[in-house]
């Protein structure tokens, strides 16, 4: 996949992901993907990061069954970001269980909570 | 600015942005912050980065007069990411002329040009 290697990773090995829905154009989360993550997501279509606190290949909805289909995939001028476009199966890509994860808003000097709850975490994953 | 304590900054004093066109959702680039550009953003209106290339407070659209004009401050379930909704004056957020920085799609094992040339960057910039 010569592509992967056009792309500017962190010193680390891993490069900013922001996953968007293709549909509504809502930023629904941030992540990093390592080069693997990115071959994954390329070969089953759903897309993979790279979990930085369990330091292990992060299928997104692979617990949940909320996977992202990817529509699109595409980088930026300084080649070290990626944004993928997708199609998030059971409408949360949260594991809050809101829709998006930037569902804190500021206004004023405190955090809002805004957005849409599609499911209850505690039924999903048993915890919060 | 007491909200500014509640973001988990990156062990460098940074915190990623994603900032997005307000109207149409466009996501148009991706940078960092640190605390004084976020304190800066909020006092001025106008979003305000840390460029780590220059180490220095990056006030987005100095330059070329395409300030960012804020409309709205969001950070993620684990607070440690930052989406700002805004108005990119002149219409183009990218150094390249293009409305967004997230120009190269994926196709096949290529990158392909795609997005909206907004201005000519030598005649902006004096050089590309």
């Amino acid at each position: 996949m010569g592509w992967i290697d056009t792309l500017k990773f962190q010193e680390d090995g891993l490069i900013p992901v922001i996953a968007q829905d293709e549909k509504t154009g809502e930023v629904l989360m941030f992540a990093f993907a390592n080069r693997e993550a990115l071959e994954h997501t390329i070969q089953t279509g759903n897309v993979t990061y790279w979990s930085r606190s369990r330091k292990k290949l992060w299928k997104k909805g692979e617990e949940s069954g909320n996977v992202q289909k990817l529509k699109g995939l595409y980088t930026d001028c300084d080649k070290d970001v990626v944004l993928v476009k997708i199609e998030q199966v059971g409408g949360a890509a949260c594991h809050t269980g809101k829709k998006s994860c930037f569902f804190n808003e500021l206004s004023g000097d405190n955090w809002k909570e805004v957005g849409v709850q599609v499911f209850d975490p505690e039924k999903v994953y048993g915890h919060k």
